[in-house]
């Protein structure tokens, strides 16, 4: 692998309140940016039930194909966290109460006047080779195995394990965006994209259509590329279709929406 | 089939921007909520990139497993939208310009004093085979094959494409769902919520810690049943287990968070 490569993604999402209707997902979003920051592709999401066999299946799924897999929820104490048992059964270790993680336990609650009761403790089961994920929001460790992250499905306690775990991502190229919108319609400037994307190697260009302030139409154009002398030349191209048909446009760093 | 069986649904949303982090995916909630309320079972949900070998294999992970499998995104006029070939490349049918979508795109832009460019013609590509989908917020059509619906990525035109293919929506059992909810943490029920899911057969029950308005422990049990009676009798339950350890918990309808 060159210095030039992006390492790649995946994530599972797990939890049936994900799936009903009840919690529109965090994590998914957040994990988008954080990677796309470090100059990593997340590739791929799966969002399942919580049942053992779908978490399994999704995991041994990606795990082979990505660089790193993160799952998010089913961590804690309460009879529907099965992710780390469905862990364990998905790289065939045993898991149990282990000592390390109940020593994390016991340090936090007792630091707080407080006991493991027995369904805490259910938090000390981990599987068998996994390293352990620090949680400095709530005690209760995520865990590593291999390539897979697992981490907490509470936003507060994913970020706080992604931050725990910041120093085991290899870096890539980052990838900058530049986003150049104004007052038109996708399909007006449908071809004269297409004509850019087949020029210029190095370089992805997406386009979002929306409403503006106003309710009139309007398109945003994001470009990407690991190269910001060519995002600036390419943004100029996008800018002078856009003057083809007569609008200005706006160029402006990062990825937007129309307005 | 029974009567009381629910209908299974799967959605494969697509796009670059989704994986980005430049875009929080809006569909996938909707969805869920939408099938809920009709008694349908989101079971999975995939997020893929703008890559056709992609979006072709994850439609066809799903569509022998599902009864209803709905995908968003790329199906608009640029060179990024190749939802279409994707599908068509899936169940091996051709593509091509459809009369029958043309004449949709011309009567939609005609209505509007405009004309069919090349690149608004391009929406009228279309799978052989495909039922075309109307679309009453910008024109251009999603379409259905067997039981893959294919629809547009702007919630807005996502959300209408679902109006529009309701009548083909089987009805299941509708889950209701009622929240228990209270100032505890969710290790203090645990052991009651497993001796509650073991004895009562047909009730879903989910705990989701939270943080209070005052920043204090909440947690809210979500309980779920097609039997409204059963529901109810859990509920008083539930309360019961907060009452054990001494908190005086909320029971309200629906599926709701701790505060």
């Amino acid at each position: 692998m060159t210095a030039t490569q992006q390492k790649t993604a995946a994530m599972v999402a797990i939890g049936d309140e994900l799936l009903s209707g009840r919690t529109r997902d965090a994590n998914i979003h957040f994990l988008a940016g954080w990677l796309t920051e470090r100059g990593v592709a997340l590739s791929e999401v799966r969002i399942v039930l919580d049942e053992e066999a779908d978490i399994v299946a999704a995991i041994n799924a990606l795990r082979p194909k990505y660089d790193y897999v993160f799952t998010s929820g089913g961590i804690g104490p309460t009879h529907d966290d099965i992710t780390a048992d469905a862990v364990a059964r998905t790289f065939g270790v045993p898991i149990g109460e282990r000592a390390d993680a109940l020593k994390v336990l016991g340090d936090w609650y007792a630091a707080r006047g407080e006991e493991i009761t027995d369904a805490r403790r259910r938090m000390a089961r981990i599987p068998t080779g996994a390293a352990l994920i620090p949680n400095t929001v709530s005690g209760a460790p995520g865990f590593r195995m291999e390539n897979v992250f697992t981490m907490a499905g509470v936003p507060k306690i994913f970020e706080a394990m992604l931050d725990a775990v910041d120093a085991e991502i290899e870096r890539g190229p980052v990838r900058h965006a530049v986003t150049v919108r104004g007052h038109a319609r996708e399909s007006q400037l449908a071809d004269g994209l297409r004509a850019l994307q087949t020029a210029i190697k190095g370089l992805s260009i997406g386009s979002y259509p929306g409403r503006k302030g106003d309710g009139s139409d309007g398109v945003a154009i994001v470009l990407r590329s690991t190269d910001e002398a060519l995002l600036g030349d390419a943004a100029k191209a996008v800018a002078s279709l856009f003057a083809s048909i007569g609008v200005t446009a706006e160029t402006l760093p990062g990825a937007h929406a129309v307005d």
